[in-house]
């Protein structure tokens, strides 16, 4: 398989260290070889901590262990693997991740329970534990502050590059710093987080407030995202409270203390959800679909996502055509509230399409264009009322197919 | 664009004259060049009929024409052109509809509102009326009851080779006849009905009787299919029953004197499905996914559904690889209930995955052949309870970019 990075691809942004976490990565030889491919991050002590996890109904057993470890609401580390996703691996799966948590429990002297695991690659295949666990000591001598780049190459499986981003916000007047990294190209139809993301500040929050914070935050950016519209059976969205910043207590309930954090929590959060996007299997193009007038957002949500996953308008984004047609049939197959005859559709500003019909005198050259671009832009007016959403997606191409229809990618 | 036919095609069947039904098919040169896209049909006087339609929200014009004509029970003429789908074309396409129901009324000598119409091709273009109205009596002059293989060929779109299904049944001592024709190729996850198609019996029966059995007959076949999982604008299935044939009384309640009928129905649906998804876009290989263990029959047709619509399912079976990992993910994804320790998973008679794991010591060597092969077995157990269902789709092929990824096709 050729591994050319994506043309939708963006820039790791500079990642400074972020007080109480030190993280690595190193090629543990579990599926793949020269490269890294176990990563760790440890935590400082007093971590709060705050998970989604994919809502598909069969999820690894790395899901099963975070949802449990979540309930105490700390955490002192985090173990990824890549290339193995430890799910339909049964009893042995539960194992492995039982004698993850106490390897990495005792390098760092904190309990199995408070260890958060995560893997992702192929499924159905049986992790080798040993050679999982025979690489943490080592990968936790070489922690560092500066290991942020490494841990986003160390999480990739069939990533065209890293994904990171970074933003600062004001608690109280004091400055606290958000960072994230994530994995994800295939098997992306997030419903409730994509594929593995781990997103640490150092403020100091209550396991309620950055629940709350983080479940919203992900609504817009993770599940308003789709490459492929299947569900993984690993997504998990880990987000981490370090502690270390100096600002005033924050109340369990947030509240408007938090206004501008949770603002950079969620450009953080889109961010990543988007790179994941441009990172998608076979994409050639990056697409924004905005639904406006329909009757309610969760409404216009559905139907911008019904779009963004519809084969037949991904197809027709890479042929570069502006196919209003197949818009038409995505927006109707949502099942939501439309009216063809008020229907208007927009590509790359232009408006083509207005009240359920072509525009007269439609000229096509601008529309042209902006297909041959490499960021498409669709907007849909239901012309019902004023609920409004966004999903973005990728086109549907035959590099998709050369990677998933090879022998067991 | 080439048009190889379908590696998976099956060969049309003799179709006998049904009492009732002349047809046939001309070029009216709406579109397509050198080939017929215009079909008709006239049916005797007294033909009951039933209908089933496409639940997209944004339906063609010819489907709201339909569903009104539904209302009076009567059918006595179909007109169908492919090449143009008349869908989001406003008042246009209403017009279109009302003019060509018109003309073929004027034609046959009945009501505009026993006159039936569909269309299949290219969303949101103008359809040329007055080519489809003058082309109209020539078509009728020529009409004939040998005409069903024609009719099969006028209207193709995107398929590679007609489709038609036909059986006999005895209703009270008596033989009748079932004929049907379909077309689809692409956009299709028919959630109620697929593209075009048109059967015909010269059966006496009630049309409350008639929309029963079509109903019934209906879920298990075409909602029970899909090959990209776009639900079309246009989907259409209509029911004719000429009355022709010399049997017993039907009540309107249908009941134990139709079960012959409804099963001999019921084969030739499935028929006509099953060619649709023979003939999916860019298909290599034809898959049948068998669930059962389900908590319910419904939920086991979800779930198979979701393997059928999943798009990394389909590019492994493209790569003839029997990847139950990614089958455990699309099981999952349903949303319905599963539980991961009890799933099974057969390819090809083979179980290879039980009770939540890998069989231990399984051989691929006889799966990895089966892969090889055409026709895909797929065997789902979830372990749960006495629910079973079947879906059918084709495999996910580089053909499908090609024949999508072109400039509006």
């Amino acid at each position: 398989m050729e591994t050319k990075i994506s043309p939708l691809a963006v820039k790791l942004p500079a990642l400074a260290p972020l007080a109480g976490v030190r993280l690595g990565a190193v090629a543990a030889g579990i599926r793949y070889r020269e490269r890294t491919d176990l990563v760790m991050l440890e935590l400082a002590p007093g971590t709060s901590v705050a998970g989604v996890f994919t809502r598909n109904r069969c999820p690894g057993a790395p899901v099963d262990w975070c949802r449990a470890a979540l309930k105490g609401g700390r955490a002192r580390a985090v173990v990824v693997n890549a290339g193995n996703a430890n799910v339909f691996t049964g009893r042995a799966g539960r194992e492995t991740c039982a004698a993850t948590a106490a390897a990495a429990a005792r390098l760092v002297g904190c309990k199995p329970g408070e260890v958060f695991i995560a893997s992702t690659g192929v499924i159905g295949e049986a992790l080798p534990t040993e050679r999982l666990t025979a690489a943490l000591p080592g990968l936790h001598a070489g922690l560092g502050a500066d290991g942020w780049e490494a841990a986003a190459r160390g999480i990739m499986t069939t990533d065209t590059f890293p994904k990171a981003a970074t933003a600062t916000a004001r608690i109280g007047g004091a400055e606290v710093r958000i960072t994230g990294i994530a994995k994800g190209s295939g098997m992306i139809a997030p419903d409730m987080a994509t594929m593995l993301c781990f997103i640490a500040t150092d403020a100091k929050l209550p396991a309620a407030a950055l629940d709350k914070l983080l479940r919203r935050g992900v609504a817009g950016s993770f599940n308003a995202t789709t490459v492929d519209s299947d569900t993984s059976t690993s997504d998990t969205v880990l987000l981490f409270a370090t502690g270390q910043a100096r600002h005033p207590r924050v109340p369990a309930a947030g509240g408007a203390m938090l206004r501008e954090f949770a603002r950079a929590l969620d450009a953080v959060l889109l961010d990543l959800a988007l790179a994941v996007v441009r990172d998608g299997e076979g994409a050639s193009k990056f697409v924004r679909i905005d639904v406006r007038g329909a009757v309610t957002a969760r409404s216009a949500r559905k139907v911008a996502m019904a779009v963004a996953n519809s084969p037949l308008v991904k197809t027709a984004i890479a042929g570069e055509d502006a196919n209003w047609g197949r818009i038409v049939m995505a927006v109707g197959k949502a099942g939501e509230p439309a009216d063809r005859d008020r229907l208007s559709i927009a590509v790359g500003g232009v408006w083509m399409a207005r009240d359920g019909g072509v525009v007269p005198g439609y000229d096509e050259t601008p529309v042209v264009a902006h297909m041959r671009g490499r960021e498409i832009a669709i907007e849909i007016d239901l012309g019902l009322g004023k609920g409004a959403g966004t999903a973005w997606t990728c086109d549907l191409t035959h590099g998709y197919i050369d990677i998933n229809g090879s022998y067991r990618s």
